[in-house]
């Protein structure tokens, strides 16, 4: 029996003697998803028949409406309790801020999109223009996005800079629109765009095939165009030019889009075409949107809605309804790979169709322990320092101009220079909480180094402060403490309470499955490792027993103390990274995504210790108490890391500290007779 | 307390702010002494005061002379049983290759040394050459070599040919010496190579610091010099004009040696001095010995040695009693820090010594689970392919053209090529064992494939065949059975008795110590882990049926077939390898030394395949029935290689070999059952 009757009886692939001349693989990827192209991920899931959907948002009008858009897509609570951020209060994994990069990455949408508003200067670096957030879902939410771009009154060079732009930022997919002329005298322009299709062909003389092209259909036709038939001819034209696909306007009947789809077909356009759909969540949010896209609602919705138009609650459990039955009737009819949702801006109803649709992925794959970003220069990045686990947008931010990306191992890395923290402060973070929120939770006014304990303390049990408040985040943890870090609760509270003020750890772990709810990740049937990690700031007395005590952990447990000034007192290799954190997966090389790299711990000490100050001491007014203290502990505590090598073993770094604290306690001549040994 | 008085205290390293500053390190290595020059290891050792030890080796006259130096330095036995190789029948670990290696590699000398033999054309190809002896040593055996150059009589154009050769073929040290001149009449010419000064020099001046260099010295002083002061400042020109250490000529009383250190320190000769030790073997030998050298043996060695001439066990036992009751002296010395064997290529005396003195290294280290190179191209090679693991020999010398090597992912190789098979057959594999040996182990007279069948039975359980002759090695396994492959013994008969004819297996092993017995390499305090491989040939009907229980297996388990034909079966990804063996180690990134990659298991079928014509079927006549049936296994076995993915758990790879047979021996439809579904 010949191979080739093999191949033909299992179904199994031929590879034959052509993978001997292929060249090397020179990025074997965890996660085909990540390198994928917008147009193969849309492919793959047509043929294995898995049903996407993608979600639509604007940009907010106000740089607090942007870090509320951002939170909502991927990062923080919004400002009011909602369906979507109950699913995040269900037993979450890893991370908080992984978690939750993941529910909209991996779990959630296949991509999202972000509309072009030409009144809001879309292309600038504003952090509310159209440009900008998309970026950021890219960079910072590990989103495949597609950025909207309509070309009217607009000139070819200004459109080019635009795509330009787009690019260097790493999106890779443009959703191609005319747009709305300005002023009623619009008249088509010799040479100009006057039509999407002039952006498509623009796009890909100048950027041959770099980018995925999305171009409108409307069901309906075009509101302007001549007839139904020669807006469906339009489209043709825009597909033919060089779209990859097609996402419709929305309407309100599936017989509707599932016509237009086979007048589509008929014509001979063959692109994927995705529905969008609307669900209805306000009598007047829906009036507005009909007026403006020129649609009519159907006698049969306005008959229901009409009678409890003053009923929100009732219209939006409406609404959901008719999502859902439509979006069943069009999934089911085999023309419909994915669904396009108009969100705007507002989730819930979305989430809620998707969940009763079974979309939303309620329990999705981490396909890194840490959050994986969308920037195609970042498609190999498998190993980031541990030292920015809590602050990921950080670590994005700061090596943004990187070229090459840690593949497999970090060692490789030829670019080892952080860039400074800037402007970041200006968007990121300082935004994010108003300083009486901040007041609130560290305290008022600070009596000595113990309030500071207290604040350390309370963050780790979540209890109360004597003011009342809980403490929900710090300087160098943006939420509340991991589920992940949760395991070490008892232990971290204890030892926060003498003043060895932790900003990071994680557990010991020795061959979990992949697939553990806590400390899982990556492709299944796989098991993951995990070294013990503490980092803390501690004070310079401390560390001085602390030393004494490391001998005997001798090389059991590697460290790294710094202070301020930058001195590094440390037992390890000084250009040897630490892996602590790998797995090891069917069919595949080694990942170990998490080091303890000596290199980089030196710039996160600078952006370690100057958090106490930027987001702490600065609080306070200039020479009093409080900010005296805590400009204190920035001069003179030391940050510590340590790593426990043994991890088959239970974590000795608990240990570790209590024979540090023993030495303290215990009579003097004791310790000078330590300090001989 | 600041840094520095943590530091004076403690004595720790303080990389400082520069560590920032510092370029991030492209290749970080599991071993130092991988990356070092043979001076920084002398420097190293000499620091943490740990005594070395050297061996000289000649090159021998004939190809099979060269084949057995190579052998008994490092590869295989000696053809008569001797003290070295008792040692090795003491348990080893590992595979008998990679542990042979390892015993002359770490566990051995810091570095051998191989003379220049002017009138054996001594720079030539020739396998029986100084250059290609001490090539093979370097590339093959793994060894820090010195490679010995004399000069006089040379044109400055033919001495640096030779050095230009020497560091293409990954030569890094050479001895350089002025040579006994050719003839009575020598005379020094002008601009010529007079003295080893002028060669060390050249040497300095051509290749600037590439070369670690060695010189002479004479504790008596140089025969042909004008005094014994006139030498040592000779030997300090050799020293000023650039060596970087010195090896003195035999000498039988410690105290000439020590004498002669501190003649040398006197005048500034600051360099390490190894003193040459000869343990006397022989009254013959000894009587040649120092008529060639000039030297006098003390009267109260000869009062000893007289009487006993004629009993060389004797005489052989009294050398080794002295060397060691001199070298102790010697090492006590403080003056000493390591010690240089003139071997005579019989080494056997040398390591009685050498274990008498505790230098002997029982139980060496594996740096990798793999023999090392030591040429300095492979210094960050740490990935290899599972496939070549009992033929490491062909496979370094198969990838001796690549430019880079694998660094901690196979992936990131951009060489897949490699080279062919041709004159490597010549040397190393067809003057291994006589065709007359081969054929008492693999059959005068094959009846049928069970002949074969059989063959592979009786290599796994060593039992002697029907000719009463044990099957020590086959084509694909040039040594008895590996310790580790021991653990297999049972299930491996019991296989290959139905005709899984195997050739490379390995345990799954989940964690165990890096300091293992059988399993453990790479440096202390790591832990070691593996998944169950297994690779073999079988006929086309097993494979058959091999197929349809895999299914039963997937994901866990991975798999490619192939026949001779080159048509590869696999569910594995094209271009993706699979780690089979990896070891966490303290302070370190993941090392993943051993791969199953597809690109290469492509070249490894066509060796493995080849082997069945070149080593076996050609042992028979054109058209015998014998050679016919090795000739049809050739043409129609499928070579299968099977990795369970599922470390931790026992190794299903039998329990897929037993479904099979089960599938075989079952009723016809259920077989077809079987392809149904």
């Amino acid at each position: 029996m010949s191979c080739e009757q093999y191949e033909n009886i299992l179904g199994v692939s031929n590879s034959g003697e052509s993978s001997k001349e292929s060249s090397r693989c020179s990025t074997p990827v965890l996660d085909a998803d990540r390198t994928d192209r917008l147009r193969d991920k849309m492919k793959r899931r047509i043929e294995s028949g898995d049903h996407w959907f993608s979600l639509e948002f604007f940009p907010p009008r106000t740089a607090s409406g942007a870090v509320n858009l951002i939170s909502s897509i991927a990062f923080s609570p919004p400002p009011a309790p909602s369906l979507i951020w109950l699913a995040s209060a269900l037993p979450v994994r890893g991370h908080v801020f992984c978690r939750r990069f993941d529910r909209m990455g991996s779990g959630g949408p296949l991509f999202i999109d972000v509309t072009w508003h030409p009144a809001g200067d879309p292309g600038s670096d504003k952090e509310t223009s159209s440009m900008m957030i998309a970026s950021t879902a890219v960079n910072y939410c590990g989103l495949e996005s597609v950025l909207h771009l309509t070309c009217c009154n607009q000139t070819k060079e200004k459109i080019t800079a635009h795509l330009n732009k787009a690019k260097r930022l790493g999106l890779k997919n443009i959703m191609a629109l005319r747009g709305d002329p300005i002023g009623e005298d619009w008249v088509e322009e010799d040479g100009g765009f006057n039509y999407a299709t002039d952006l498509v062909k623009h796009i890909r003389c100048e950027f041959d095939d770099y980018f995925d092209i999305c171009v409108a259909g409307y069901p309906t036709g075009h509101p302007e165009a001549e007839s139904y038939d020669n807006d469906l001819r339009h489209l043709k034209e825009k597909v033919d030019a060089g779209a990859h696909f097609i996402v419709t306007q929305l309407f309100f009947r599936a017989e509707t889009f599932l016509r237009f789809v086979k007048n589509c077909r008929a014509i001979g356009i063959t692109c994927p075409i995705l529905p969008g759909i609307f669900p209805i969540q306000g009598y007047h949010s829906l009036r507005q949107l009909v007026k403006l896209s020129k649609l009519e609602v159907p006698e049969e919705i306005m008959q229901v809605i009409e009678p409890i138009k003053d009923n929100d609650a009732a219209i939006r459990s409406y609404g959901i309804q008719q999502a859902v039955e439509m979006c069943k009737v069009l999934l089911a009819s085999g023309e419909v790979p994915g669904l396009h949702f108009y969100t705007l801006n507002r989730e819930v109803a979305t989430i809620e169709v998707l969940r009763q649709l079974g979309l939303w992925a309620e329990d999705p794959r981490r396909p890194l322990p840490w959050a994986v970003s969308a920037h195609p220069k970042r498609k190999v990045e498998d190993v980031r320092p541990i030292f920015w686990a809590s602050r990921p947008k950080s670590y994005i931010y700061r090596t943004q101009d990187w070229d090459d990306f840690p593949n497999g191992r970090w060692g490789n890395s030829s670019s080892p220079a952080f860039g400074e923290l800037t402007d970041y402060y200006l968007f990121y973070l300082k935004s994010k909480s108003p300083k009486e929120a901040l007041l609130q939770m560290w305290g008022e006014e600070l009596m000595n180094e113990g309030s500071v304990y207290e604040v350390f303390t309370n963050y780790i049990t979540g209890q109360t402060n004597p003011s009342g408040h809980k403490v929900m985040c710090l300087p160098w943890n943006d939420d509340p403490l991991a589920p992940e870090t949760n395991l070490l609760k008892d232990e971290l509270e204890k030892v926060n309470r003498r003043g060895i003020l932790t900003i990071n750890s994680q557990p010991n772990i020795n061959g979990k499955p992949s697939s553990d709810p806590i400390v899982g990740w990556g492709p299944a049937g796989g098991y993951v490792f995990q070294k013990a990690y503490l980092e803390f700031f501690t004070s310079s007395e401390n560390v001085t027993a602390l030393l004494q005590v490391l001998k005997k952990y001798e090389p059991r447990v590697n460290y790294h103390i710094v202070n301020v000034q930058g001195k590094n007192i440390t037992n390890a290799h000084e250009m040897q990274p630490n892996a602590v954190t790998w797995g090891i997966f069917p069919g595949r090389e080694i990942i170990q995504p998490t080091v303890v790299d000596p290199v980089s711990f030196m710039y996160w000490k600078d952006e370690a210790f100057a958090l106490w100050i930027e987001q702490w001491a600065k609080l306070y007014e200039d020479e009093s108490p409080s900010r005296m203290i805590i400009q204190y502990i920035h001069d003179n505590y030391f940050l510590v890391n340590l790593v426990d090598n043994d991890f088959p073993l239970d974590s000795c770094l608990w240990q570790v500290i209590e024979d540090m604290f023993a030495l303290l306690d215990s009579p003097r001549e004791t310790q000078e007779e330590g300090s001989q040994s």
